[in-house]
């Protein structure tokens, strides 16, 4: 499973005030300490309410080029606006690169799609559509058809897609569980060579011990077949959790990265 | 899921001298604090290299009456041997028990399928024959076929069959997570009404933190339909992990045992 490392993110206070503030060095640090943790891709969101667009292309200017001066991992251009998006890739020097994300609205889907085709980018694709997250998991598929018809229409091939199944809390309903591993189950047999994504941590809103419910959500998830995840790369424990749950998929063939993440102290319990 | 609390095991140096010694007091205290930690079954083995048969059936006959001293859990009485089951049927006083275990060996089957029949006993069947575990899981699912074939014919309800689909480190084989699992979903999709249990720890045999890779395993099998699993419920992470497991599967309705298990301050991360 690769790891998007999620923590550059401006809807966290700290990250917004250093967007702001040009605070390069503290942003070049996420960047490294993630990398560091073996993240394998670094998303970049300058999506704080504080800015205006224009503001938000000017800062994500700047933050890509903070991230690259510290490390070379892959970035995941992480906006839901075409104009970000475009500015961050007149940046980026990197070849493989994930645009995050649209959804089955159709003029995202329309200002955002050709961008992921010109630059041959993986684009993570929400199984929604213009009225939030679906309880089921055949109005999510059915998001998922829209989004695949468009995108392979405009020349995309079905590998660049990268499909998120969606959670929604199980402390409100249940099922949300199940629903979000069917739909991901879905995918996979309908298309098999896209790829998936998720973040995880919404299964866990309301309980307690969140991140152990997170951890376990990975694992199940894994089984079904995700193909990355976004998570915060510095939280040993899912990164422990991350090898071992490769190790019993067999995707870590001979256990050969959980025994070298091992040996360098890295699996924690 | 249902625990099957593993402890009191004669493999175990401590368990077989306390057998040995009729240390009443040490296996009554394992047996207490197990059910107190909340195993659902209560398995009791003597089978020490150290004793005869004949030894065997009054060490059985003693740590029956021991165990039933101090708890009302239901036993999981664990032997290959037909005179020492048929010896702490005689003893045990519950009317919920489970007999731990048959092969699809013929021998093992005509002698200790018919106790199982007499008593409605749930009865686990390794998915294995006289050659040890086989190495896929079409082998293991013959010999479920073979075990069911003749268990219905003298009379058990598929209900009262525990397979265990069992486990074969990861360590030698890459694979062998996945056999099992797969393993496993092939016996609830050809026996939807039998049940199914599980000892885990074999998977993860010469690796490192052993525990971390049998949680996650477990959560894994959770996810793929595992009824009851046989651990030690001492191990605090690992019931943890099954409330938590129990509530992403949609088995724990509305979260109730985890934040009853959370207010008690049994959840551990």
């Amino acid at each position: 499973m690769l790891v998007i490392g999620e923590n550059i993110n401006a809807t966290r206070k700290s990250v917004a005030e250093a967007i702001i503030s040009r605070n390069a060095e503290f942003l070049a640090g996420m960047a490294k300490s993630q990398a560091e943790a073996g993240a394998d891709f670094i998303d970049v969101n300058v999506g704080t309410g504080q800015l205006t667009q224009a503001q938000q292309v000017e800062a994500m200017k700047w933050l890509i080029e903070v991230v690259q001066g510290v490390t070379d991992k892959p970035l995941t251009i992480d906006s839901d606006v075409a104009e970000v998006i475009k500015a961050a890739l007149g940046k980026y020097q990197g070849e493989r690169l994930i645009i995050n994300s649209v959804t089955a609205e159709r003029e995202r889907l329309e200002s955002i799609g050709p961008l992921a085709v010109e630059r041959k980018a993986w684009l993570v694709a929400l199984a929604m559509g213009a009225e939030g997250i679906p309880e089921t998991a055949e109005e999510r598929l059915a998001n998922c058809e829209t989004i695949m018809n468009y995108l392979t229409g405009i020349g995309m091939a079905p590998e660049q897609v990268l499909f998120d199944p969606l959670v929604l809390p199980i402390s409100v309903d249940s099922t949300q569980g199940k629903v979000t591993l069917d739909t991901l189950k879905q995918i996979k047999e309908r298309f098999p060579t896209a790829k998936s994504t998720m973040g995880l941590s919404n299964i866990s809103f309301g309980l307690p011990n969140r991140s152990l419910i997170n951890r376990a959500f990975m694992v199940m998830s894994a089984y079904v077949g995700l193909d990355t995840v976004i998570i915060n790369p510095l939280d040993a424990k899912a990164m422990s959790m991350i090898r071992v749950a490769d190790i019993l998929t067999g995707a870590d063939y001979m256990c050969r990265n959980f025994t070298r993440a091992y040996r360098r102290g890295m699996i924690v319990d």
